[in-house]
């Protein structure tokens, strides 16, 4: 299929004003790059806050693009690139590290010491790089996964999440088998991170929040328990349920000062917990008990260590299949590129129960 | 030697009330247990609270004799104990675990499950159960560590305080070879940090503290740099040293709500804090520049696993040596077990500069 | 129920001479120890060995009561025990190390330093002190692991299997999330191999193997290929089917050398091998290999590090659910304790296409 | 300083030819790259074996400069080159990633997938690539280290080797404090193995090998006891010093088939086993006692993992310092590069007991 000179994009001109255009130019893939014709894009919580405020190191506005869930099939190679061919169905990561840098270098390309430098490699796609809410995108080889045969490329937008979460996992020295796992806030990383506990060997899996509809979801992903913070002491409830010992693994996934404070009384002694959300201010942690009861707390940066790679290998295995996670629940809407902006209101102001939002172009 | 009926101690009547006595019934080793002539006690920052306050489940008061780093030599065996002869110069230290809970069973005997429950196996000398200023102590086998040959029992009394700088080093991962360490708190935790951290192959030693006499002290044990964090924005100079990247791992041994946040500033991207003091309230950490960063911070209760063999077969090569580290510096001051008020005054008021004190029976 | 004074137990009574008796006293739990009636005792691969040649330090012929792979209900509990009550359904771990030495201290019971040596409180049920092939066993607490409810206490007695195959894959640092495992060997260790890499989140399994009936057992556990060694050369195989780059871990469960060198070669740069087999002599290992391309090769002995708990903790939530494993096929044979003669004759030639033989007092 | 046109090079053109030339074209820095103005390259024990036979995908004949082990100082930047500045002193290693391979994003870059495709950015310079044996040097970033203020370029092409061991250390998982070590093989990694555990905590290091001389040089680099291999059972020897328990780690430098099976029956239960040698055939691994005591055996790849920046660090405080170890001796013969074949005779026939013979442009 020929590749046109211009494409219809959803353009950010300036803070809240995204803007469809329709002669957008094709972008063309330089050495090491993949030209991909998207599929589906999905809304990220950073999303809404990137059409509010921009990011930092950005494009100019007016040329920038934002998305950085999306999925689609490999439409031209850049020169030297023969890790992919051309129709692949294919995921992406929006981290691209540097490649010279300590960090990248040792594997940790999230935390590139060359952020936002486009000149020295580093690639943020949909937020200092162009991203996915147009027809075409152009992506590092080294930023795209192949997608499984079998998995339909509207439920691989939630890769990306589902490394996330996985990242979070690995950042704590992954599941140990058959122990209690909590997870706070049943946002999607949240309800990802139940669903790669259960298929890496959680035992009981505690899954806390505050709306009930959302924590609903998760038992169908692995969750056993389900606690609402606003009508229990989640705490309590936890050491309750572990006859008195605590969780072995706490995955703060709510994004609060609260949650991070509880995430640490809710561990047992040698607990670990995992922060994979963002936070507004510093939170009051128990350090004295994390010190007493031998406690490790570990920041998880993004979907690191190709993280996409090891959730496309396990799940790629199990979408479709009947007697394994069913991860369609939590696509509950579906957009055009032209309805982008319908697309954002749900998902911010999540509309009919929105858990996660596709937009197609 | 015959072992006498009595013994001299210090024993705590009460809240502030210790007192010598003469006739303390000297202990019987039971099955598994050693009888220590001590030979010399240090007292230890958490000793002067004891003495205030008492600790949970110590016991009976008028029975009660604490100090819990001690050294000395062993005078007899109980039933049953191969491991140790009569006359080997020992150290030992204060946790013995149950042996039957999951953690002792996990070899994390510091956060045992049965924590001061004496009918389950549990012991913590000079907590909940008899310690060190006497003339003997009763030790279970599991706690007691073979002393080196050349190595004075005064200095070895400062093993107990390298073990647990040295398990605050083993809890994020040991020392990378050539990192750039900061060690907050130049008390004796702090400074046998510098320590274990110059003979772990660490790069450049940063070493913060209000006090200039103690930061002195830090440069013998290998601190390459000295920063008073009452002169200097130390998070600005860590960064300044370090090329703007940051610590690679901080040893926070100051204990202080500022300190343990000023920790998470100051680490680099990927890197590991270690909490290795009290806390009285909860330190206000930057959970954001922790998932960003991919930070990991990890409390690390006492000389857990098994620190105290470690330290040993460590130091035992270096005290006295020429061309290593000489650590009598930091056993400024010496008191007969007949002098114990005194040696506590000192070592609360850091009378004359005091590091550490020791105690003689 | 009261508890009788004598029971029917398979005592050993020299090489080869395995004697029912009905009059061997019921043992009395000492100091930590529970009594257990037992419900079942699997037949292990060792067994066999066991009965024609007995085992290093094991009881005086005449007292010598074997079988180690057991579960059954707590009888009655030994002095000080508050971890079990009376009924408790329970399974058993073979090792119980002494506690004191380095290595139990440590958590690595499985590889006391006092081996064999009972008045340093080491056991080695059915091999250096008695078992279960009897009415009742006497087990300490530290060797007893309570039944998750629902779990058949026959299928149980697989937990012992599960957790040498678990500790295994421990050893090599667990299963990364979607990577391609070979085990090689479909014994009952492999075939729980195979069960439990796919319960951790394996991607694809790869089962070989000389027997088509054993390998396809595999199929329902969760392997994905079947390759017979005898038919093809598994390692062309391996690379054939991993795009030419090999396995990144592989299971040894075969206890060949020939496998043993077969598993360096199938992995993959980086690769991991486990070793958990015995193995009648060296293997010719190709070193410059696991030089050249960075692999790690770890043997694994036993179920250690309480792996049970671990297993229990997993397959309790599994065993008898409809939509995940179901291991009732592995255990093909079931006998009376009055018939352990042709139990024996069954699991060790494989009698009607025998994998687990259980035998029921 | 100008740069020249053309330089003096030792140039292979063919087995066994290397000629000295004086018109070898000076490289060019492409994107990303340094030209270097070699100070000194030392004779690798592989570079014998590419005189006589060449290196798979090796320039052509009459193109070929090899050498792998240089130094020297910045003497241009290619385009986009910030990372260094002209005249900085550097070392260099020689392995570059392709960066795009699993194992290179990884941070594995000693095992790219992509070994010796020039095409897909792999580099092997003194192999694959061009090498040190001349006036001048092209060298990625990624592979080119700064050369900490004092320590003498020299002397720093030892840093490739440090790196090796240090590499083989980290592969089993570092050394542990105060354990005990054994280093098979006194060769430059042997020696450097006994360098780089002294400095990170071991306890005893055992140095066995066969050649008086060369074991002599491990007493100043802080080997404790030497074992020679001609006159004593190693593997007894290694008991006896360990109170029959054996060596916790075994670094194995000789590159024999009995050294590696020496390796493991020396170890002790859980010890580890590094493998850092190049090995002819096979080696008959006592897979047995692998398993039955628990032991790990890992290949070490070169100087993974940017071992040269943690080794630059730990010696770069070390080397002229009068209080830590002196790595002078260990240069025993320095030539010009007129004289190179000369240099070569002294470094394969070990000439006046050669150990690192540097060469000098």
């Amino acid at each position: 299929m020929p590749i046109p000179k211009t494409m219809r994009a959803a353009v950010l001109y300036g803070e809240g004003d995204m803007r469809l255009v329709d002669d957008y130019p094709v972008p063309e893939p330089g050495p090491g790059e993949v030209l991909i014709k998207v599929a589906a894009c999905a809304i990220c919580g950073s999303d809404p806050k990137i059409l509010a405020h921009g990011w930092p190191n950005h494009p100019p506005y007016g040329k920038f693009i934002f998305g950085h869930e999306y999925t689609g099939t490999v439409a031209a190679l850049g020169p030297g690139v023969t890790e992919l061919a051309v129709g692949d169905p294919i995921a992406v990561e929006p981290h691209k590290g540097c490649g010279v840098c300590a960090n990248c270098r040792d594997g940790l390309y999230t935390t590139c010491l060359n952020y936002g430098q486009a000149d020295k490699g580093h690639r943020h796609y949909g937020f200092s790089t162009n991203g996915g809410y147009a027809e075409y995108a152009c992506n590092h080889v080294n930023s795209v996964y192949k997608v499984p045969a079998g998995m339909p490329l509207d439920q691989a937008t939630l890769i990306t999440t589902a490394a996330t979460s996985l990242y979070g996992i690995r950042r704590i020295g992954g599941i140990r088998t058959g122990e209690t796992v909590v997870v706070s806030g049943p946002g999607p990383i949240g309800l990802m991170a139940v669903t790669m506990a259960r298929l890496l060997g959680a035992g009981t899996i505690i899954l806390t929040g505050t709306r009930s509809e959302r924590l609903a979801l998760g038992l169908d992903l692995g969750a056993d328990v389900l606690l609402n913070t606003r009508e229990e002491n989640v705490v309590e409830r936890v050491f309750g349920l572990t006859g008195g010992v605590g969780a072995s693994a706490v995955l703060e996934c709510a994004g609060t000062s609260q949650a991070a404070a509880d995430a640490v009384e809710m561990a047992k002694k040698n607990g670990r917990v995992a922060l994979i959300a963002m936070y507004k201010e510093p939170a009051p942690l128990n350090v004295n008990k994390i010190v007493q009861w031998n406690i490790t707390v570990a920041g998880s940066k993004a979907e690191g260590e190709r993280s996409l790679a090891q959730a496309l290998a396990l799940l790629g295995r199990t979408i479709g299949s009947t007697n394994r996670v069913n991860l369609s629940p939590l696509i509950t809407h579906c957009f055009s590129l032209d309805d982008i902006h319908a697309a954002f209101e749900t998902a911010e102001k999540r509309l009919g129960g929105a858990v996660k939002v596709v937009v197609k172009p």
